[in-house]
């Protein structure tokens, strides 16, 4: 198996890694950065440095772009031309509908692995990064069900949870779990450092609860500038909605209202209570076999589907039949409650369902 | 040594503890909630359950009232009542400018130990909560200076860095590093959860990005309401500010002006860097001994002039003349630059000061 990777940093070295780990790869990397290739070389995150993107990508059988945001559009177009037609391509941008609108080539499937992002360059890369965190991947009904199968596999084998999802809900998802955090963290440093300086005063040391909220404060803009920019119109929605609840609170503690700023806490509570377990949310696993009509499609289909619903697939595998008429494809799932689920979703969608 | 402890949960409990492990007092405790004693006692916090607050502050040398901010001026009241002549009485509450301006008695010192107030529950108590942590005291110029530097090295053994501030400052100070972070994790938080139920999504598995930053949300009501509460005029004129910093960034980003989102975020890194730095400062201990006047208020004095200008007193120790007539104070100072700077505030108060 031949990877390609297109950037080489954090993330991009850390795919190599991993792919060369745990999918036995070689691993062929550009990066336009001076000394880059050589860096990620001596790290082991490639094997070979190529000249080109397209020098990379020729003869791969999967490929990762992880480039900055703004530049992901022609520089996945670049790789999508020198690929094979059974070469996957994907990328690892944090904002998903612009490159998604970009290309709806079937060789296509956007990607966006939630790690490291505050942290940069190959030489924190490392095999592991993506071990329990959730990739997004975006399909859509143009996607080639195999290949999206090949990179879900990939995905799985590097540890992290893969979940479908639409483009423009990932966005606003991200928007609200990352892009704002990141918003509030920047203007609550700023604003303390402002106080502090104003009192002469330095930062008290208070255990981790002031370093903890503005830990991602500042990350680095080279890669955030473009997030913040491509997905302005979720962010600045998200941050409306932040002033309005800011100014809630306030006019309760204007007023004085003891009762509505306990309402208020407990409420915060509850709901990252609610988040916390949801996220937890696992178990057993369990194997559903169904077969699928092999058509352009289905495999995005089904998996929105139960992205949807909430339902994370741990691993995928597809059982063409023989003439290629007709195939199956495995899904493990987690937990008898979400196992239940796909089953219904699948006969939803008019598919003949196994337990394994 | 006497030391009382008025409220017995994890703060108060972890007071008791350290007393008893660091400076080897007898410790007495009194606590209005059902059963919270008798737990205290098992745990070890206290050797003495007492009836009543006064029961417990009787013929003690220190004495502790860990109580909600709401309940502090009428329970360091009972507690000065009760307490003899040579007992100096703190509190740990969370905000300073109401408890200090209802007592002025010279042997009440506020206090504020930076400390987990994300859990409760004397189970939760140990004796080491407090290493390492920023301990505010907030002398006045009633204070008495040798209750003052008792209360001082007590903090000062249980491992915190004690930190003379006076309270108006001290509640700007805190309304920018705590309490508005609390409000901020608490809004995120809750509009997250909105957005997430909305588009039927899970919180994806992100490392630790937001759980770190909401990792304060919904923090105990009991302590909190009071909190925001008591503090409400500093706290929201920094949600303006926040609301303000918003406002800004939500313009660069309608505009699609990359060069101000990349200034605003460098902004945001360099002032991480800074009060990260400042916060670390440290060094070598010096010590200085410096002879002062024997009248009230002048520990006070020298050391709030300290705090003002950003030194930490690592350690005190006050040497009264054998004719009582006059006195020496010696200071442990971390750093050549800060030693330097402590003689010039030193000398420009009008004392006479020697390196030892």
């Amino acid at each position: 198996m031949v990877v390609a990777v297109i950037g080489v940093g954090l993330i991009g070295g850390s795919i190599g890694l991993a792919a060369r780990e745990r999918l036995g790869a070689t691993v062929r990397g550009f990066d336009p950065g001076d000394g880059v290739l050589e860096a990620a070389r001596e790290r082991g995150a490639i094997h070979e440095a190529c000249a080109t993107a397209a020098e990379a990508v020729a003869g791969a059988d999967t490929a990762f772009v992880a480039a900055p945001v703004g530049d992901l559009p022609a520089a996945v177009g670049e790789a999508l031309g020198a690929a094979g037609p059974e070469c996957v391509v994907s990328d690892a941008g944090s904002t998903k509908r612009d490159i998604v609108a970009a290309h709806d080539d079937p060789r296509f499937v956007g990607g966006h692995p939630l790690a490291g992002a505050e942290t940069a360059g190959v030489e924190h890369a490392r095999a592991d990064l993506f071990e329990g965190a959730t990739w997004y991947l975006t399909p859509t009904d143009t996607t080639s069900g195999i290949l999206y199968e090949r990179l879900h596999r990939a995905i799985a084998e590097f540890g992290a949870g893969p979940a479908a999802i639409d483009a423009a809900t990932h966005d606003r998802l991200l928007a609200n779990v990352s892009h704002l955090p990141h918003v509030l963290a920047n203007v609550l440093v700023s604003q303390a450092a402002q106080t502090l300086a104003g009192e002469n005063e330095r930062l008290p040391a208070t255990g981790p609860s002031f370093r903890d909220a503005t830990r991602v404060a500042g990350a680095p803009s080279a890669i955030w500038t473009d997030i913040y920019l491509s997905n302005r119109d979720a962010l600045t929605a998200g941050i409306d909605a932040i002033v309005e609840r800011l100014t809630e609170v306030r006019q309760a503690l204007t007023r004085g209202e003891a009762t509505t700023v306990t309402e208020w806490n407990e409420a915060a509570a509850a709901d990252r209570r609610r988040l916390l377990e949801a996220q937890l949310a696992g178990g057993p696993l369990f194997e559903l076999r169904a077969s699928v009509p092999n058509r352009p499609g289905v495999i995005a289909e089904l998996a929105l589907e139960l992205g949807r619903a909430g339902v994370n697939i741990t691993d995928m595998a597809l059982y063409p039949a023989a003439d290629m008429s007709d195939g199956g494809v495995a899904l493990r799932i987690a937990g008898e409650h979400a196992a239940a689920r796909t089953e219904e979703l699948l006969v939803g969608l008019g598919l003949h369902v196994a337990r394994a």
